[in-house]
């Protein structure tokens, strides 16, 4: 299955008719030393400040889920972006 | 199907017995407005710099993914990390 079919399956059902701008932002950490601790949310706060200069991002329109295990991490960040993006290109 | 899944699903075979440490970045984006330039090439560079605070990233150990479909696009990062890990925490 390729990234696209994830992404298209993962998408929410029944809002088909509306047109959402919508961010997915996904980081895996497949990590050898187990005992180091996690950057990742770090990385995270540092990923949504790359963001918000391209475009306004509500920080109560991103939902954050984090799953650990022993030696693989993943941070899934998903945004739900305004109808009125700025445009700073 | 999970998250964990997919990257588990995703992982490169022949590798078991070498723990390689990896990042791998997705960056998926629902555009309402299809005539917008996209800034997911200048966000890659930026997301990368980021990174770069964290762990030595080799750049020739980044390969960079890129699919644009009509309103849909995928930013894929795939990251071998080297075996020294430069901890700045």
């Amino acid at each position: 299955m390729g990234l696209l079919d994830y992404f298209r399956n993962s998408q929410p059902k029944g809002t088909a008719n509306v047109a959402k701008e919508r961010l997915q932002i996904l980081v895996a950490h497949d990590r050898a030393e187990r005992h180091r601790p996690s950057y990742l949310p770090k990385l995270q706060r540092e990923i949504l400040d790359v963001i918000r200069k391209y475009v306004d991002v509500d920080m109560n329109a991103v939902s954050v889920n984090y799953e650990q295990e022993e030696s693989h991490e993943v941070l899934e960040l998903n945004i739900i972006l305004p109808d009125t993006v700025r445009n700073m290109m």
